[in-house]
């Protein structure tokens, strides 16, 4: 009986270490063969990361209330993402509500899904460059403000955002402000672990915030993420979460050079408004400016009317500008130089931008580090996909880079190839979900009846894709005979394959057999 | 009983997680002390992937025949790849042989062992450059067919393929075309995790040429390669290996513009003629052509006569142009940029070009990023070494790479020493085994009787060894009174021991001593 | 019973697994539901390699006399250690001692805590520039010794050493020399694991001072530090443990064209004079030459008597030579080029050339690529600081990397914050011990009565901080209204916060609230 017990011990046994020692059974049965402490059989490799068989369109799994709107994360867990070595979160921030100043030891790609909103983020040593007046109490002393740069958020913005920088988000527009963001917790700039961590730098948000939805106590995150498919909000942890709480109230004084008293309230120890908190005072963010440039097709903010910028900013330089940016980055080598100061985080991806349009068919727009430098430190870029309704985005793979995409409208078909000719993926999926397709796998798009738009972050710079058909395919550089020999075709058909497809990358529904 | 049994279990457990946790026996003796839930006890380092004390010269494990040729694999289980992070593998290309098209997620670096070949790499975005015409069918339609540049291959070449990256090789030559490929699934550019991976664009290889002799159902491979030492083919699978066998084939018919009948034919799933096909006609790559420069020397093809270039060909730039392309392409900092287009894969390895000659020894020819440039985006170099009868290439330690050695002709003994002064191998080596030399372990090698030859493969673009005796080593670099006290010799056997071995990196086999 | 013990064997691996697997008795309870062999329930993450929930300031583990000094190392398996993915060492080189010349497979950077010495590494392929003559045995022949440069070592000296680059130490001082090493064996020069490793060119040293005090045996490790705090020394193992003695030594012979005997009399195996070993001889370092130049200020060494300079080095190259540098270094994108012939290895770090400076607070001195250009290959950095009795440096986080503090001389107190909130460090420290501060984590320093001085080693080539309080803090680049409304505030409140403390990094101790 004490066999049968360890039969079905081992078993479950195997079941468990079955990403690391999936042979378990098989090497126990003649252990006795080998010399003690000194095993010669080659060891299995250690992790079997991406070896995704079966993937899923993935809603997220974790949300997490505040006073003015809420967190979502998926499941960090999820295959999908251990082998894309991200995180993935969306925010929504209701109107005139604030997202705490907050930074992540990894870089971060956002998309502004919808709404409209002033994004701020601090850089170390760069100038504080904009001042603003306050409306509130102007009657008591009307205080000139000086802080660092800020702008405005739409959607379709694309907004980076490097490693243990810090940033906060205010929804100043009409309707809720939805963001998605991607964090490269397997990025380089990450030196901790891959786990997910939000450090904020004021109020009280969620442990779950903090930590992506992850439990610290592993073992109680496992027994909730096993009972139900997503489970909300979560009890107030004791003593607050922000950094500033784990200092000494007294230290804290002294660094301040403020009171005690003040110092504890920094600590926020009993704010329960959790990450996204209600700007209290009727704060007013004005609509309209002394200045208006109209530079909105160059991709950056124009109107700031008390926002008022002291020096000219550089965010709109000419691409000559830019170049010279990447140039001069490039050579100090590290992320974080003085050049971040003048270097733009944001870039917009209007219809009119778009890099391939085919009016039959629909448009791509990509972010990389071209048109928004700064993205070379980061590693990361992005492609904003509209097709219209039955449109195909041609069958490709990534070359360099895993891509993970978002849902934004519409819906459509996705089918993923692995390197064995398996479809790991191959349904419908619909706006909000997301699905990852690693590097170098085949995958196809199609648009349903309603049209299909997507955000795509990548894992990679300047993330390229080679196309399996179209203008601009493999099948156009490769020669006739080689195709017709490889696929056991004729040349005649082996022709069509290379030529009866000539739009580039966003294909129309339908299309007679050309030539 | 149930001890007894739990205890050889247990034991059972130690030779298994032997690499994680060798000190399972120790700590579960005291397991009672632990708290529950939080050990405080230091985890041990999770992962021992270099603590190599034994290596073996290695043949392939597993080997795949396919209808004009078979590939073999070396174990990727092994100790010595799984700490250098590589794969290893033999592609046996017969005469009119078409390797087909295809790509890894790592990149790749070749070496034509024996024969001759066409390769065709195709970079998304570059031009159809080379034209040809198709002997067979000229009389139905002498159709002109256009495709991305060829190159040829002969033995003594070294081929880059970056990640992602399809390319095919053809045996045009009268004997078998044999090459051998490092694989650097450890590599940066391979986003998935280390295991190999071949994406076929057609045809239908076997399942283990796709996932490099590794069964993706472990347990049926492990019990496999213990069973013997090297097992033959494989049963064929249901579905095509290749990548578009995935794709629903009315999908991909629409995607190419064909009809539903030729988009099942690209999935071949009934093709059982493996990853090397015979090219079906009596296909002519001629041998001559009409534009003859003789750039032999410069390390290029020289002769196309069907294959004529529309565009003159960068491939041959001078070494003012490489060292330009080197200049923008870091500029721009990505790795498959437009210079991509016309950048050298492939570099020669001739006695005229060596880096380092020994008329009585031998002699070394270095192939890093400063030769071939695009080596600097792959991080990889290679040495191809020649050593006369009892020639010695001087003991040293790679100071950047791990170097993995090929034995292309000839026997000799290598030595190669770890941290500790242990000789992890010591044993005579012959064609076609392969031994790993880890990073900073020092080597020596010596020929044979009959001379000995190699190709190393090394995981750094600029790959540098510190030799241990000779004119440019360590020994004429550090003081004769630190050498004299640290090895508790006398100054004058310092003396001798910094300047008795006059030559360079080649050792001739016998040498009085000088001075 | 079988079930009993069953469990308790459940319940130790429940321990020994926890990093890996925190959730065993939880799935194992529910095995019976899995399908066999393709487990649909997500897997963990692998590894928590910085769950650090409570540090400890760490004094060494384990320590190595040699004939001439002793080696202490830190506990490698220490969590912060893992989580920084670094090994820290001491040597302690009495007068007249010499560190045997040894290379490692990581990059180091060390600091010169105590007394003065001679530094030389030998780059291969770099000339041999520097005469010396022996005194001792003039009468014999007095022999002209060219050997590579070398360069005085004093206190307060960093000393950056790529991996695999040989390097020697010796005291020729009138103290003891005493050195700190960070070694960045997580560092993507390092291809090997991450376990430290020396290897020794000479000499016979200590098994454990090759391995970083790790036994390779890892049972019999494990039992010793279970057992004690601290063990000292270990007897000597059979063999020799520098990288010659693994050779065969009539190989060994043949290669240095030496005799069998003196080739045996390198692999020094009866040796016991370990590491650091005396200069036998009353070997005179001489203390003044006849060129002096007065270059001190220069952050570089100045007199070379009799070891003098046969070209002009560009050590003490202008700023201008730096920048070059740097710019060609970069261009060839590899750590191992011909300018690392000329590129400085050491900056001095005088209470002049500080880079922040506060005379009633202290001072901070940073050591990145910009002053010694090296360190870009190597991705460290090093920052010196000196607080006054009761001074505060300023709370902030490291951006992109960790930082590891050893005190140098006096003692404070250290707080260190996680992502939330809670204090994972808060004590008193004092001169020797070590302590991480993980990327990302706030931190805040304070003196005590006696001042603090730290070394801290970041694992960035220009590693930034960004401050939480002070003059060029988060606070001043936040809106006043942003802060308000985060921590709860009034406006006046936020102002006292984004004002009252006007020093930049290091803050005096008291300070009445200004404006």
């Amino acid at each position: 009986m004490a066999y049968t017990t360890l039969l079905s011990f081992c078993l479950c046994l195997l079941v468990l270490f079955h990403g690391c020692f999936a042979q378990i059974d098989l090497v126990t049965n003649h252990h006795q063969d080998q010399p003690w402490g000194q095993p010669q059989q080659p060891q299995p490799r250690h992790q079997s990361q991406c070896q995704l068989q079966n993937l899923n369109a993935l809603q997220p799994k974790h949300r997490f209330r505040s006073e003015a709107g809420e967190t979502e994360f998926w499941d960090q867990n999820e295959e999908q993402f251990q082998c894309a070595g991200v995180a993935f979160l969306r925010h929504k921030i209701q109107r005139k509500g604030l997202l705490l100043p907050s930074f992540t030891s990894a870089p971060m790609l956002f998309y502004v899904e919808q709404g409209e909103g002033i994004h701020g983020a601090v850089f170390p040593g760069c100038p504080e460059t904009y001042q603003s007046q306050s409306q509130q109490n102007i009657q008591d002393r009307p205080q000139r403000d000086q802080h660092q740069k800020l702008r405005r958020l739409k959607e379709g913005d694309v907004v980076a955002l490097p490693a243990g920088v810090a940033h906060w988000i205010f929804n100043n527009g009409r309707s809720q402000l939805v963001l998605v963001a991607l964090v490269d917790v397997g990025n380089d700039a990450n030196q901790l672990d891959e786990n997910f961590r939000k450090f904020f730098l004021a109020g009280n948000p969620q442990g779950g915030v903090v930590r992506g939805g992850q439990s610290r106590d592993r073992n109680q995150r496992q027994s909730r993420t096993q009972r139900g498919e997503r489970e909300e909000e979560e009890s107030q942890e004791s003593g607050g979460n922000n950094v500033l709480s784990g200092f000494r109230d007294n230290l804290l004084a002294q660094a301040f050079g403020i009171d005690t008293r003040l110092a504890r309230k920094l600590q926020n120890e009993r704010d329960n408004r959790g990450a996204i908190v209600r700007m209290e005072h009727e704060f007013e963010w004005p609509e309209e400016g002394q200045r208006r440039q109209g530079r909105e097709e160059e991709g950056e903010e124009e109107r700031e009317p008390k926002w008022q910028r002291r020096q000219e900013s550089q965010e709109e330089g000419s691409e000559e500008d830019e170049r010279e940016e990447r140039g001069r980055g490039r050579r100090s080598g590290n992320g974080l130089e003085e050049t971040f100061c003048s270097m733009r985080l944001k870039h917009r991806t209007p219809a009119s931008s778009a890099d391939v349009f085919n009016p039959r068919g629909g448009r791509i727009t990509t972010v990389n580090s071209f048109n928004l430098p700064i993205l070379q430190y980061l590693q990361l870029s992005a492609e904003r996909g509209v097709l219209y309704n039955n449109a195909i985005y041609a069958p490709h793979w990534n070359m360099n880079a895993h891509s993970i995409v978002y849902i934004t409208r519409g819906n459509g078909r996705i089918q993923i190839v692995s390197e064995n000719g398996e479809a790991i993926f191959d349904e419908q999926v619909e706006r909000g979900q997301v699905i990852t397709v690693p590097q170098n796998h085949a995958v196809v798009k199609k648009a349903g009846r309603r049209g299909f738009e997507w955000i795509a972050f990548k894992t990679n710079a300047n993330a390229k894709i080679s196309q399996i058909a179209g203008r601009v395919s493999i099948m156009r550089g490769l020669p006739v005979d080689v195709l017709a020999n490889s696929f056991g075709i004729s040349r005649e058909e082996a022709m069509r394959l290379k030529h009866n497809r000539q739009e580039v990358s966003v294909f129309s529904p339908r299309q007679g057999s050309q030539q």
